[in-house]
């Protein structure tokens, strides 16, 4: 396999190029999750979600469970976005009904000098088997994204231990103890380019780097500790990738107000939330890069009449604030799908896309 | 007592008129909760939250706590942001360690159509009781805050019964019934009206309006649900008053992206969180009204000496942006002090404000 044989359905790779395309493309975070019998099946087959994500057969069968239902124009390796820190020797584990944690979350200085980059082809192997896996099974039907947490999001689940609420023991790093910080994240940023150079060695066609907590930081703090380490990764990213080159979307919650700034870092694309209209991002990004989002996922809640409005809207948006144009879009919400929702009103969001973007 | 009996210490109020000051006023929100050990006291002598507001003399005896431990140049009412609903009878409870709650969300059309204004003086008579006795127990020393949750946050655990992860109900009725959620939201802002009007002619100096949910709905719906009734709540408190009309601040978590249109609903002031460097903030206002912010919280969880660079970072950014004057500022969070923060903190903070904006 090579990253040159051509997808059947290319719209989702033209489309992060700015080429034109017959429809905008679509796909939805976590496509493949929860909210889908097959998948909930496959998990209890599984016993747990980290067993399903480190075997390679079970994650490109859940890889593969939205594509046969919905027509959707790419798909998702499945994984965690915790896959680094755990293989950095972290411990990752969920307790039942809670968010992700970590068995030895970084207290110290010391937990800080141990940190290094894991082996890609041991340590995270079940990955790259993954992705190898995936792309044999799609034959080419659509392209294959790869991912990983940011390097302020993975710090964050690594010095908090978990989840938060207010971010108490990293921001308190980040004011007392700086220099700590940027170790951790130099060490993530230096894993995170490793891991998706790795998933583009082993098939990914496209990679999403998830910022899903860039968006708690003040501007000031968003400067210094997310923005510049998302920048490295598209500049690393990019050295040595002839024309050819495998397309990078930076999302993040809460990335509103950076626009400019990530537009400019080197990425092909830029993932938003629902919390700016699509126009005028598109008007901000000014065509540098793609665009991918973002209907709020809460759409989903509505009955199919409404979630076609808001899908119209969105498109509408997009086209109005980039010349008229409706390419450079890709289509997506602005976060990920929820257990409680309709696999119908899914289908009914992904077929509003396609009828109302055709050119 | 009358709202005109002057404060002795007057900063907050003149700098809410954008008016000269001698310092920057400072105060906190939640600046009378749980990380104060003898707010703690007070709340086990009361034996839960809620016995605690609905107790005046409780009430006033949290209020004044902070008061006497940092030279804070505005007092709060002690209460909680769904007092209203609560007295529209859905039933305010507190389950351990978790938010609030009601006992009777609404859930259909009927239980819309049941929904009215409370009455200010018999089923929020402990409120106003509160602020009575507040005023009284200040001997005007500082100007007292009254305050409100929003229609629409209001609205939001009225319709989802509790805090929310996706609010996936009341985003379904915005999407599905829209019609119906504006009969909730019209009832809710007449009764903000009412309730802070009250608030006002019992003795409060000043009204802050929480709009804590705004920043979950994307523009379009923000200006459909939220925006509106926040801006009639400005319109309807100005009627009828004279030129010493008691301030209003709209404080919003999320609102960065509706400045200026936050600014010309007839507002005295607008508040933001920590997402938005004051000196854009008020760059956009333009010194139409007040502003009202902004430190990340989690601040509070950094030694002294970050504190206070990070004091001097708001005030400056504060006064780049507003043609290098500090009027027009009132010193806060971005949002509540959280319960394990440490009070010397808040007393770095405090002392921070005052003396780096003394003039």
């Amino acid at each position: 396999m090579t990253q040159a044989s051509p997808s059947r359905n290319d719209r989702f790779l033209r489309a992060l190029r700015r080429e034109p395309v017959d429809r905008t493309p679509v796909w939805l975070m976590r496509q493949a999750g929860r909210y889908l019998p097959e998948y909930r099946a496959t998990r209890a087959r599984a016993g747990s979600f980290l067993a399903m994500a480190k075997n390679p057969e079970l994650a490109c069968e859940v890889t593969l469970q939205p594509l046969a239902r919905f027509p959707l124009d790419a798909a998702i390796l499945f994984s965690d976005i915790l896959t680094v820190p755990d293989a950095m020797g972290l411990g990752l584990y969920f307790a039942e009904g809670e968010g992700p944690k970590f068995e030895r979350p970084i207290r110290s200085e010391e937990d800080v000098a141990k940190l290094s980059v894991p082996d890609m082809e041991t340590e995270l192997r079940y990955v790259m088997d993954a992705v190898r896996l995936i792309r044999r099974e799609l034959h080419d039907r659509v392209p294959l994204i790869g991912f990983s947490g940011s390097p302020w999001t993975l710090a964050c689940y690594m010095i908090e231990g978990g989840g938060s609420e207010n971010f108490s023991k990293i921001k308190a790093m980040a004011l007392n103890a700086p220099a700590l910080l940027h170790r951790v994240l130099e060490v993530n940023t230096a894993a995170v380019i490793a891991y998706l150079s790795a998933q583009r060695t082993a098939g990914a066609q496209a990679l999403q780097v998830f910022d899903t907590w860039g968006g708690v930081l003040g501007p000031a703090m968003y400067r210094e500790f997310s923005l510049p380490y998302l920048a490295r990764i598209a500049r690393e990213l990019r050295r040595g990738e002839d024309a050819e080159r495998t397309p990078l979307i930076l999302f993040g919650k809460g990335n509103a107000p950076y626009l400019e700034e990530l537009a400019g870092t080197g990425t092909d694309a830029v993932g938003v939330d629902w919390l700016i209209e699509l126009g005028e991002a598109a008007r901000r990004i000014d065509g540098r890069v793609a665009l991918q989002g973002n209907l709020d996922p809460a759409t989903l809640y509505g009955k199919p009449a409404a979630i076609r409005e808001q899908v119209r809207s969105a498109l509408d948006s997009y086209a109005e604030g980039n010349g008229g144009s409706r390419d450079g879009h890709v289509f997506n919400l602005g976060h990920g799908l929820s257990p409680d929702m309709n696999p119908e009103h899914v289908a009914a969001l992904v077929e509003a896309v396609h009828a109302l973007s055709a050119r």
